[in-house]
């Protein structure tokens, strides 16, 4: 494959300076697996359209953003693909933890399509995805690690517990194909990550799954980075089976006020998950990133209440006591 | 005086762990400023009550939250005074910067009271105030440091020039009566600190004066320890001064939907700084504080637009025009 058939401009110089020969070709399949989401998901609310725009990174690189917010059943959905390279901070470097990333110079290279929804209706939960691929170099333009991460989970604002059961069904099925040990190890992960420290470790949502620092060769699971890659494939095209069924079953539900106005109040939670705790969030701002891509994950509206009271049998306390993690599909074996 | 007239259980603790006499002393000028402004906001409101929660800190001390959720005029309105003593963790430490923060274990005592006023109307602005007192002990329960802290700063989501003059004029006049160095020195302070770095150093406001670290007998002031404390209970009520004739100016002005939602997009910034910025609140979140008290200066509700673009004469472009920092008092005098 050459440079020749991208159009992104930012590509060639991308994988022109490339140390390994996959640049390009990450940079191309990152950029598919784009198209099929945004296709996916234009086509999942039945009327909105995305607009796009392509922005530059001024220490190298750029994306590509495409954000809905004319949306049928979705009131904002942001699509975003980027591909950026340059030199780590140093802070960066000891958040990002790859190998060799703490002596000397640590040059970055990283990809990868990442996407936040957010419906209209309480009755329809909230879902994340991303895929990613990162290489680091030394000083010497030295490959010195290279490995993907990605992940999805849910948030639901209502405590529908069969469409908990059924997201992590597909997880676990679609991870099941690659490898035994994906689901049960990345479930868990997911349950540590999304979680807001600060709120008595109150978590964002019923989770899903999450990785990173997933490299070939591993012996945890033994995969080459052909067969790597496919889980990550497989992975971004989850919401096929994990989220599409949710949407179908709740999109026309009637709800009330008191539930949308918990919807904010729980989108207040999640932009406090982005801003504090999250990683890909840090990395954008702390790299220069283009600042309306990073936060474009942010709900177009949210609210705070203080220090709100829920009666026990409320939906808000149900949805509350859904938040704690639990082993979902073991849940649905024994229903 | 003795601890025997405060309400506060946890005062009493404080006071009598002191390794200064100070403690007891400062925890009731802080709870005297905190009466004050709650009663100041609840006249100014025209019609909304406070309600109050106590806390305690599991580590050492507590505070008390006074909310107003029901305002004529504000939205929400939350004053905040704590008393909280501790281990500094180490990361805190190092952003705290007192002297003597980074050999071995650092135990610190922090009182000061806080406010954020969000207020209904768009043509009203946002104004938050703080002072505190801090100490530093080392590990045999010796003083090692010990300043004072403050600012007050005005957001408006409306062009009204004058308001901002208004603002600043209140501000330099009673620094003015304490040192002629505070005015100049403490609003550069504020400029360079309520920023949003990650937004392309996008301001959070029109600013006001901000101040750190500032200690008893220093060079550039010469005050003693009360010239100094009095100084800072100026800045505590200065708002009579700098907000007050803002707010009646305004609080009758109609508004449009456009204007409604441009003051929740600027809000969706206010959020933006406290969560990634804000000292404060990276102390709260860091030291185990009560983080509804911490999080009370979240705005009731916000927006994200993505990437708005606005015309030059927009009121949306004004606003933005004023946020770049400038001498507001020589505009005054030049005017």
């Amino acid at each position: 494959m050459t440079g020749a058939t991208i159009a992104m401009p930012t590509d060639e110089r991308l994988s022109a300076a490339t140390p390994s020969n996959r640049r390009g070709e990450v940079i191309r399949w990152i950029a598919g697996l784009h198209d099929e989401l945004t296709s996916f998901f234009g086509r999942l609310d039945r009327g909105g359209t995305f607009i796009e725009d392509r922005w530059e990174r001024p220490g190298g690189g750029g994306g590509v953003a495409r954000v809905m917010t004319d949306g049928v059943t979705f009131e904002k959905a942001g699509i975003n693909r980027s591909a950026v390279m340059g030199v780590l901070p140093e802070a960066a470097a000891r958040r990002l933890g790859g190998r060799g990333a703490m002596q000397g110079t640590t040059h970055f290279f990283a990809t990868g399509v990442s996407l936040v929804i957010h419906p209209r209706s309480p009755k329809v939960p909230t879902v994340h995805l991303n895929v990613r691929y990162f290489e680091l170099t030394d000083e010497h333009g030295q490959l010195t690690d290279c490995w993907f991460g990605g992940g999805t989970d849910l948030t639901p604002f209502y405590p529908h517990v069969e469409d908990a059961q059924g997201f992590h069904v597909a997880l676990r099925d679609m991870c099941d194909r690659h490898h035994t040990s994906f689901y049960p190890r990345f479930k868990q992960w997911c349950d540590e990550y999304f979680v807001n420290v600060h709120r008595d470790n109150e978590a964002r949502g019923v989770g899903g799954v999450f990785f990173d620092h997933l490299r070939a060769h591993e012996p945890s699971h033994g995969l080459d980075f052909e067969a790597t890659q496919a889980f990550v494939t497989d992975v971004a095209r989850v919401l096929r089976q994990a989220y599409e069924p949710i949407v179908n079953r709740r999109r026309h539900d009637a709800f009330n006020e008191a539930e949308r106005e918990f919807q904010l109040v729980r989108r207040g939670r999640y932009v406090e998950f982005n801003l504090v705790h999250d990683r890909g969030t840090t990395f954008g701002l702390q790299t220069n990133a283009r600042v309306e891509s990073v936060l474009m994950s942010l709900p177009p509206v949210a609210m705070w209440h203080y220090a709100p009271r829920y009666s026990p049998d409320s939906f808000e306390a149900r949805l509350l006591r859904m938040l704690e993690p639990r082993d979902w599909v073991a849940d649905v074996a024994g229903a």
